[in-house]
């Protein structure tokens, strides 16, 4: 499994030059839309969310086409539209029509391989984040795209993940929060449930870590290193995401372009600190994992230690009763213990008293 | 027992994160005030006292019972209110209602996971700061919240640590400092005990330290080094709640919010050196270590050295002796040295040689 | 491979210095031109592409020879010129006459170990990156120079690479971008390409790494280690040439002279985030590889101990063995059991019941 | 020595924090004035040194007792005031009230545990800086504090040292610049004093590394790790020291509220550059014991290298010619080699070209 | 050597700080000149250049003599007045007072272990740079100190080292643009051989790291682990003496004093860059120095490995052979096998086949 889960991040890794390649490869005109990403997009659903600070204020629309899309109208004056899949390239231009999205746009949300990051374009904030997933092959990343703006909120998925699912109950009900602070407190509710995603995975890699570290307690195996080794570079791919979040709700919670109440600005410093601890658990996790490489090979070593040992005791008692045997063994025409009535004995007893004295020379330096 | 500090240590992270997780999933509203912490919370019970510059004008009174509390009445102009155990909800909702404190100030509270920080909101300060402790278990914290008001001084726990005690008795003195210079020295006097056990716990850990180096110079054992590396792990939890207390020192003896007196701020500044002080210590401390580790690694090698020395002195020693005993038990028919008169004593003899010459070659090298 | 790798690594930077060297020696006197490089320079070829947003309006012209330069007049108002090879010393006098560029703009083009920069001169900007690539004898770097003026675009390559081509294609379509956007977005998508280069040569290397992963589970030999630190030294290499490439494009994206519109610097902002992506990508390899030498060595160790392990279970079994049949092969006159009609076969019993023994023992230590 | 000298490093460590507690548990009322520091405070012994630019404006008087210094007028408009040995709590308070010293300042001079560090006062500098100590128990730090003021220079040590002799001696020529210059080229002077004796600590300590270095390349002795890892020790403990005091430095040569006269800050900046200095000269050691520890290991690996070579060659050349002796022993009726008149002699000469043989092919391959 | 190299470096430290003690243990008084460095100063010999932009404009004498230099009077405008050897501390002195330097930069000027670095005094500048040297002993520095003022440059050197010979040289030429540029743009040139001194080191400390590295892939000596550490000190040192280089020149480029024209800091620019240059080919360096010594740690324990496998495989393939020899030569009576006629072919015969087993089992792990 560790080898699996080396193999995943590397192939990660590559998708994402590869993906950038491809796109790079298309053509120097960077004005045309296309998906880049490590695998097939899924197939594109819009949901849209309208809703209103009053009770009946709350109206939910899916759309997977392009042309409904195209005429409809809203009813309430706060959107959320959510789109998760990026095949449909139409619905996204049609998006970026109706919410005069820069094309620049665009092409970051096509393009899932983004660092976390905020950008800020005239009537608009766009905000990329990262979803984080571990399973047995390791740590993934998804792209999250949101746009705030004022009286919207529109996220983009590389595909469903249930993520958002909590926040669309909640704002079914008329008292939450939500309803009441606006779009902004909307977009700080998805926010927080990304970084909450990555406590999740942190914890998960904790509990790796903590297998691992009995497993090379109770024996000592080269898979085991290999396994330090990707756990440490999961760890990594982690603090690469986490680095860029932080930094990203940090100019978020300072925001001068008024896209955020200041109400808003003292959750997403909420947010903010959530992450700070986050690259701490990650930075305990490092420090853990290169305990656990020194524990490893300071184990091997005493093993290597122990078996010195072994030999050694082994051969220092062997030899020299092997020896005394072989002069006993020796064909001369006079040796006069081979004549003795209890020579024998006296060899047997002989070699004994050796055993014994070095039986307990080493017994007493501790070494058996 | 090294072991038993290591897991402690690895469960603290994971109750944080799982904590922390709790308190996520419950719902995607943040204004529900919930407990969120490691262990179950204690029993709640909050102390007032009130004072004021007069020998006379000091009050202290206990509720642990809402409606006591919510009709209440101070009779001097400076409180303190100290608060441990964070059972009871509702008390705390009083505390905040007759207080104005900020909702996500409650919650800031009762989740006892926060790194050591300062936060203005209007009309008081609020401080969260840690008590550390170190046990068989390894180290631990408890979060201190304190908010520093305008003639009050409140102050939470998670449990009763009698850390306070002392300055619980310098209040009843009239002639105290506190007394004369009101709650921003109070606020003073409660940090300086907390940073004072940050050296507390130093000082145990680095009695640790001396301990662990004598066992690892006389004896090498595993255990040293997992050990090593508990140690290692401890050091920096300390220093990861130190360096934020250290940064939110800093934030409070420049204070532009005007809560602390300018000579208050002076006192700040000597607690703020304790904090660089004790961070000194802690590198310190991780230099130390860091020596152990490749002390134990070293005396490792050595030993294996030392046994290998043996175990070539023995081989070298005894195989030729064993050669010379074969070859005179080889059964050739005509073997001249087999009818000698003296020959067995001859080839003993040789065999005595070999030995001392063997012998005098590795005395020379100092290989015995 | 991994050898020559080095080598060339060594070889550039020891080209590097000993060019330097020749400028120096050459005299205290700056003003003269000279080519100075690792290899001679190739020879010289000027393209000049003449364009304007109208589609007619494109021209491409050819130069080899100062004469007809000297002479020649521009058609339509925007100007690409793109020289490669820099043998022709005239050549670059001439077009450092006709576009007014300072003496010490032509020396820096001449002078090919430059690290990328971008310096403002009066009426233009002179910008300095470098074309990776990655051969069988590691990576190698060549400057490319670029001077964005007002209405005019100046390229001067070391040899022709190809890299451009597409750029060139592209203008020749009047719908294109950089037909519409003019002189400093033809920079912006030459600035692309050379920044594509990175992630070319990084997948290349990454691929590389994978191939030496596999290796060193396979096979442990020292030449693997060899090529890990090769690898580490073009990776090295390479991050010695993006970091100033990031810090270029971030001094462009914020280009305080204009020379770059608002509209220009979103896109300039685009590759700068490329940059910073590509920085990641090297600093993830840097672990990986990292990885490979932990696990290198830990596979190396574990080699170590499986021989000694044989090593300790042939001896450990062996030597009583040898000692009992030491025993019976001794020539006492007195050693009932060589009497016993079953004597022999005791003793081979004895010897089997210790080796099954000794076997069971080691089998259950998982020895064997 | 090795030892000792850690030991004493960390005792120092342990003193200083214990110290602190002391201070700490005494009370949260940080009024009183109290010795803390390592060992039992020196008797007190206040110099006073009254100047004047004229030749004969020169008076020293000494003081023991508090009631003389009560009444005591001095002469001359310029003063230095030395107090060695803190025992005295009274003449401090004296000196505290004639020179409108702050509470703190007192304090932080009987707490000799301080960072170098300079702080303001209304009237006056107060600057702590560390005296430094290289002797057989290793390195350790003596508190010195100075006051700058208008007109008189205060200095505090913590016992009688020496090290102000020359500059008393000094003040005695009315030629000399401190005469000339006044009170805060008197305080540079000093300060020089103090920056000279962690040259010479730098030299001592650099001598044992050079000795260390011999001891290590002659033998390879676990002591000499001990004595790398408290060589290490000493010189974190230097830099703890050298940084601040750096720190220091840098503030008072640009000192803004003018005790000091830009002539006198000329003179600020070369101290200033011996530090600089001094902390190049401890990075260069901490190098030096790097490597050091480098060499020990490789040393004690190469060592272990010599032992397996002679063991693999003895193993090699003995194990076939003890099995020649073997075979030729066997019993068997029909062994034809037995009857031979030469076989003994062809035994041996076999035995003697196989050992040549070996010998030859060890010989080749360099391992003897 | 490398031992040699070491020892030069040391002693280079050493020297450094017995210069300084020596400084300091002269007396307090700061005012007295002294010369201060590692060898004994050579004789003085002053030149002086006088040039103006006219062909004609250039006349050099030379001084050893103070009462010569008392009453010179110059003929042209320029000056460059190169000192070289600071024996004759008059001489020093006189061009202290006609120049008008303050008496810090003639002490700077005499004590040769400064930083490089640039400081402003009222009328010129000071800088001071490093002449570095490498030879069989390893690097040196030399101090060089220039003064530049208004129409005149001051150059100190410990010794005459022919380094500024081409310069000279070229102020001969009347077209040159030093002639031309005037004393800011020698300046500039002299720091630019200085520069160009670092490229020359750099190169020959990097033809040592080949030839080490050749010699350690081919043989395997702790020499050359002490050789590796010898040539990362020189490394630092080198480092030691460019940061400031770099710093410094980077407070020239963007001289606020306007001692350089703005032309010329286009050079010095250049000359910074060179700078940034060296510092990335020493970081190059060291990364390939941190490379020899893992590959030879690693060869190190690969050697240990192959003869732990020589030795296992000789152990493993005779003791079954040895046995078996000693089994048929017990001496129980009834031992059928005896016997035999073929018996001891069948004995010989299954110790080949054990050997070819064993052999072959060998081989197919890769062992032999």
């Amino acid at each position: 499994m560790a080898k699996h889960g080396r193999k995943s991040n590397d192939s990660s890794r590559r998708q994402r030059i590869k993906a950038h390649l491809n796109s790079a490869k298309a053509g120097a005109d960077p004005g045309t839309l296309r998906y880049v990403g490590g695998e097939a997009p899924a197939a594109t659903l819009a949901t849209l969310i309208e809703f209103g600070p009053l009770p009946g204020d709350y109206l939910a629309t899916s759309f997977s086409d392009v042309d409904v899309g195209r005429t409809f109208q809203p009813t309430f004056n706060t959107l959320w539209l959510n789109v998760h899949g990026l095949e449909n390239i139409e619905i996204l231009k049609l998006i970026g029509q109706r919410f005069k999205l820069h094309p620049l746009v665009l092409e970051d949300i096509l393009n899932t391989q983004q660092r976390p990051k905020v950008e800020q374009y005239p009537g608009y904030l766009y905000i990329t984040a990262r979803l984080m997933n571990w399973d047995a092959d390791g740590v993934s990343g998804e792209q999250v795209s949101l746009i705030v703006g004022r009286g919207f909120v529109l996220t983009f998925q590389e595909k469903p993940s249930g993520t958002f699912a909590a926040i669309r109950d909640t704002l079914k009900n008329s008292e939450s929060q939500i309803r009441k602070l606006g779009p902004d407190y909307l977009a700080y509710a998805l926010l927080d449930k990304l970084v909450d995603r990555y406590f999740l995975v942190l914890e998960q890699l904790g509990e790796r870590c903590e297998e691992l570290d009995e497993a090379i307690n109770s024996e000592n195996q080269p898979e085991h290193m290999v396994e330090v080794q990707s756990l440490r570079r999961s760890l990594q791919q982690i603090k690469r995401s986490l680095w860029p979040m932080r930094e990203m709700l940090n100019v978020l919670q300072r925001d001068d372009a008024d896209f955020f109440h200041s109400e808003t600005q003292l959750y997403l410093r909420d947010v903010y600190d959530h992450t700070v601890q986050s690259i701490e658990t990650v930075e305990a996790l490092r420090e853990m994992i290169s305990g656990l490489q020194e524990i490893y090979l300071s184990l091997q070593s005493q093993r290597l230690n122990e078996q010195m040992r072994l030999l050694t005791v082994i051969t220092t008692i062997f030899m020299p009763l092997t020896l005394i045997a072989g002069i006993y063994g020796m064909n001369f025409d006079i040796m006069p213990e081979l004549r003795w009535t209890y020579g024998y004995y006296a060899a047997l007893g002989l070699m004994g008293c050796i055993a014994v004295f070095l039986g307990l020379f080493f017994w007493l330096r501790r070494w058996v």
